[in-house]
Parts: structure tokens; C-alpha cells; sequence
């Protein structure tokens, strides 16, 4: 069985996934699938790493300073592909979690997928990145509608769908009205169903 | 403890919130949210069946012929505001269950509600409105896309916000991938949650 799960930022997805692979002893893929198609390409991790889940758009995420606009557009799909391929190619192994990264669009034609989306309130989101960064200059409600807005554009990009349109998911859940453990409990339930 | 359950039409929706109703002892409202209103209105019964989760719109709700358009748009309105009233005055008592009606964002600031929405994919939608009304002259993929179109326009306009966006709801459940009594399972799990 595969999991994918997409989350919105400071959802406690990254948790979630971290607990139900603990929980149901798969491995799970967060950063490591940009590690992992860093070291498969000859581009530099810093590439992957300004890449990761953005799409490049002179508006929302500028090209780095050192390549030209063409070659910017070029990076961030060769960088994404790459990414989609590690995924594919670490399914075929089985018992695995992805996060993000359009895996459920990905890995759509795999029976043997469940596909989650955690999301939460704004007040839960903002409490769960000032607990896990800090605080910061910027207005924590604006920086997560940035995030929302980088990853909606990522998300249609490559998948031509909605980011976190529950017709793209087997299970949503609201990890700020349930909690993570229920979250937990319920996606491990689902994934033991026979 | 009040449940809203949005749905997909041919999601099952109707009969998991039934269930739902009987496990947990709760009412369950769904047509019977436009029979109480309309008795509660010097309306008929036929004015509001023809814009039940509608909005009338010239090219997707057509004014029945024996109103104007001017009327019919206030009609519409009304018929919807005499369906919300009711709602909040039921779920006053408590132990209940809307289905559909933007029931989710007109209780929205109860903090005992949990919010549900029901979708599956065409093949299982189409397999069950066709179990329950037989064939259709038109395509079962274009009824579909048109009710979703419908019901879209109506909540989008009451609310302003998107119909069956995971951030509305607490719990989203595909009832194609996990079936109707594992859907019932999930939600009397989270409503009887301490």
C-alpha cells in the first residue's frame, strides 16, 4: 500500500505522516524525495531545494539570480520531473508515505494508493509554525497564504487540478478540529482495511 | 452535537447521512428542510421543490414561465432564507443532521458541529443514480456535471465560498474508495470522540 499526503503548511501533515509511518512500518518521503533526486541528477541540491513545490512565476517565485528567465522555467520542470520519477520508482517498492509534491496525482493510476489531504484552521496553522520556527517579521496569516498560493500554483501547474479539492483525495481531514492522533486513527484504520 | 453533510450527487451522501442518523440516534433533515419550510411559508411546496439548492440563473436554473425575472430571483432568495431559518432553529434542539443546503457555512460559528462531505468518483456515481432512478435519455456523465454544476453556483453564491473544498469541512470522504459503512464508521467515530 502507498499513501500520498498533501497538507497545507502548519497543518501538522508532516507529522501525521511521520506517526502513520511509525504506526504502519512503511518509510516514509517528505524532503527525502528532493535528496533523493538531487543525487540522481547533476544539479546541485541548492537547485532542488529552491525548487521544491514552487513553480517558477516572476511573481511568486523569482528565478535565482544566476540563471537567465528561460533557463529558470527549464530547471524548475526538469527539477519537478525528477522528483516524480523518484516517487514512481520508490513506489514500485511498496509500503511507502509520500508528502506533497503532487504524489496523488503522480501515482493516481496505482490501485493500491490512498491519497489524504490534511488541512487546518488558520488560527491551528499559525500556532503550529510559530511553535515550530519561531515567530517572524512578516505577518504569520499573510506567510501562509503565501505558502497556500506557492503550492496552488505548483499543484495546478502539474496536475491541472485544485490543490485541496476533495474530489483529489480518498480522505480530508481537518487536523485542527480532530487533532493529530485522530488523524493518526482514523488513516491507519483505512490503510489495515482488508 | 450537530452534523452538516454536503454531498456529490450519486455519492451515497443521502444514505450515509441516514445511517449516520440511525446509529447515532440523531434526526436526519434533508428534504424535510424544504417541507418545513414551505410550511412555514405562504409559499407553495412546488415553488420551493423548483429552487431547492438552486440558484436561478438564465442559463442554469431557468424562472419558472409563470414569474418574471425580477420575481424570480427574489423568490429564489426567499425560498433559500426560509431553508436557513429552519435549519438554525432545528439545530437549536440539537442531535441533528443537515444534509446539503450550505448547511455547513450557515451553522458555521456553532462550535458543536462537525462538517462532512461525501463525493466519489463518476463510475460509482453514475453506477448508483442508475441503480436508483434506471437510465436517463441524457448521458449519465453530463447529469452529473450538471447537478455539480447546480449545486456549485448555489453554494458559491449563499456562501462565497468554493463547494467541496476540504477547507470547509472537517472530515471528506470518497464513499467509492472506502464504501458507504466504513464512511459511517469514520463519522460516528469522530462524533462520539470525548
Amino acid at each position: 500500500m502507498i499513501i500520498t499526503l498533501g497538507r497545507q503548511h502548519g497543518s501538522n501533515g508532516h507529522d501525521i505522516a511521520r506517526a502513520l509511518a511509525k504506526e504502519l512500518d512503511y518509510r516514509c518521503f517528505d524532503k527525502e524525495i528532493v535528496e533523493e533526486a538531487a543525487e540522481n541528477s547533476h544539479f546541485s541540491k541548492e537547485i532542488f531545494d529552491s525548487y521544491d513545490e514552487k513553480r517558477v512565476n516572476a511573481y511568486i517565485v523569482p528565478v535565482p539570480h544566476y540563471v537567465g528567465m528561460n533557463e529558470g522555467f527549464r530547471l524548475n520542470m526538469q527539477v519537478a520531473t525528477a522528483q516524480f520519477d523518484v516517487m514512481r520508482s520508490l513506489a514500485e517498492k511498496g509500503n511507502c508515505i509520500f508528502v506533497g509534491r503532487c504524489a496523488d496525482y503522480i501515482l493516481k493510476d496505482r490501485p493500491d494508493c490512498l491519497h489524504i489531504f490534511i488541512h487546518a484552521d488558520m488560527e491551528h496553522r499559525a500556532a503550529r509554525v510559530r511553535e515550530r520556527y519561531g515567530e517572524t517579521k512578516q505577518p504569520m496569516e499573510k506567510r501562509l497564504q503565501e505558502k497556500d498560493s506557492k503550492r496552488k500554483v505548483y499543484y495546478k501547474h502539474y496536475t491541472n487540478r485544485n490543490w485541496g479539492e476533495a474530489d483529489n483525495y480518498d480522505v480530508c481531514l481537518d487536523s485542527g478540529a480532530l487533532g493529530v492522533d485522530k488523524c493518526v486513527d482514523i488513516v491507519c484504520d483505512i490503510a489495515e482495511m482488508p
